[in-house]
């Protein structure tokens, strides 16, 4: 059965773009998958904790040996890989918050590198390949090539270097500027901003055709 | 008076080589300042949450119509902000964990980013911009220039940015290829990395001249 794992991070509740733009996505799914199962997981709301020590020794000793506290982290990781490992499609989406990732997908990213789960240890080859990964990125600012910011993006620029690890390609719909509407300094960008929100929208509208539609 | 703040972020405890350089380099600054104070925050032991909307929330208010929750976060931003404020010298140990930062420096940062305190929102003028910033950045691999993942260590490359918004300009003192020693299929790389180790601990020892040597 068609599943999605469906990731929202943002901080900024219904005004945030990014949700804006995966509850659009996710609408989409559904549409084409009226039979299909989406797991839901908000790690704004509810973020899962920095990995620590605690979650590094539980990942290098067998479950009957865990303390509490290891088979806790352990539980946590093996339900973060079980629920990519489940999808068919997964969607996060990712905002940036003084260039950066929020500190939340970096947590459940490193939460997902487990050795013997997400890949082998002997080959480094990873095992969570099978899904189509599909980032909805936004971005406040402007950081296209050419302007003072280009290559000021680190979330965009990381996170496929980081899903490598378990052999996840992304692929990336991008809007930008979203700040331009609330910030009187922006008020000349927000035709671009509109318009790099229209394009947004048309790459999520053409993502699935929906069920039972003439193609 | 003369003030440290020295920072770790490493889960590897007393294995972690930016923990060691760190504490070289503290040791370093208590000789050249006997008198001075420093701050210890460890950033791997004891993280501070993510930021997440209440504490963004509690910076557009004003502390005494804050809820209890907001007080909390306010109380952490305040104290964090105070910490690099009272600061000569920060301190930073920085690993790089799946091609990143670790998300509780992301955190950390997300905290320091305050209007206000840390920066003017009329004129985006950084307000902690007067302390030498240093990061002793330690990689597990190898991101030279030429090698397969030059570009990959997206932690160094974020930070000097997300530091940019308080006023900050970083320097670094790095170090790589740490899991040589312990990695057989990187064996060969053992010289290039105890040369690496060995030009880190030298550009740490010249930092201070400690207090009574003769320059």
């Amino acid at each position: 059965m068609a599943t999605l794992l469906h990731i929202d991070a943002s901080i900024q509740g219904d005004r945030s773009v990014s949700r804006q733009l995966t509850a659009r996505a996710a609408d989409a799914w559904r549409a084409a998958h009226p039979d299909g199962t989406v797991i839901y997981r908000d790690l704004g709301a509810e973020p899962v904790p920095h990995f620590d020590s605690t979650a590094n020794l539980s990942r290098g000793l067998p479950p009957d040996q865990h303390t509490p506290a290891q088979a806790e982290s352990w539980a946590l990781i093996s339900e973060l890989v079980g629920e990519v490992a489940a999808a068919d499609t997964v969607l996060l989406g990712l905002p940036i918050y003084n260039f950066g990732a929020p500190s939340t997908v970096k947590a459940w990213l490193d939460h997902l590198i487990v050795p013997g789960l997400a890949f082998d240890p002997e080959t480094g080859e990873g095992l969570l390949g099978d899904c189509d990964f599909i980032v909805v990125a936004s971005r406040g600012g402007g950081y296209a090539e050419g302007t003072p910011r280009h290559g000021w993006d680190h979330a965009s620029a990381w996170l496929p270097h980081g899903l490598s690890l378990v052999g996840i390609e992304p692929r990336f719909i991008t809007t930008e500027l979203t700040l331009a509407p609330s910030t009187p300094a922006m008020a000349g960008l927000v035709p671009l901003a509109e318009e790099s929100r229209r394009q947004a929208e048309a790459a999520v509208d053409e993502l699935w055709v929906p069920a039972g539609a003439n193609a």
